[in-house]
């Protein structure tokens, strides 16, 4: 399994009504084939000036390549993605356990 | 509940004895009181240079904060994050969900 995450800033107004459609538009990409448990949050950390992000979850990086490059996901990225974020980033992972440490 | 994660990149050799150590001393944050589902995870994206994470829940506000004045977390900080890590970021988030729109 692997968690997609991008965590992004609109050039809309944090509340606006531009903003709430861009939200709902990403999260229609739920329905595209291979995306698990597509949800919005709204980053709260002071730490960083993202102030939302998407997560969602691929059984494999085959379904990730799907998702890449379905004509849905390819159209919202460039319909809506470019012209509207300002800034983001994409963090991916995976489950890791630490490997025994013997000293 | 906040989901609070941290993604950061080591001093040490990925693969290193350094490393699994140290990842095994961030999970033992999760027996701080309040810490939820600690989870150590691996960054895969290649837009982004971390190499790992860690993920944490806290019921609220108030939980987030004890953890971080707890004499456990304030002495990992000091003895083995800041020695250790070479660059991270840390991202908070809280479930969201989309106003209606309305048009």
């Amino acid at each position: 399994m692997i968690t997609h995450t991008v965590f992004f800033k609109l050039y809309h107004p944090v509340g606006s009504e531009e903003e709430a459609d861009f939200l709902k538009a990403a999260l229609a990409l739920g329905k595209i084939p291979g995306v698990k448990n597509l949800t919005c949050v709204r980053q709260v950390s002071k730490k960083n000036d993202f102030t939302y992000g998407l997560l969602m979850a691929f059984e494999d990086d085959k379904a990730y390549q799907l998702y890449n490059v379905h004509p849905d996901h390819v159209k919202f990225v460039t319909g809506r993605w470019h012209p509207e974020v300002a800034k983001f980033l994409e963090i991916d992972y995976v489950a890791h356990t630490p490997s025994a440490v013997e000293r």
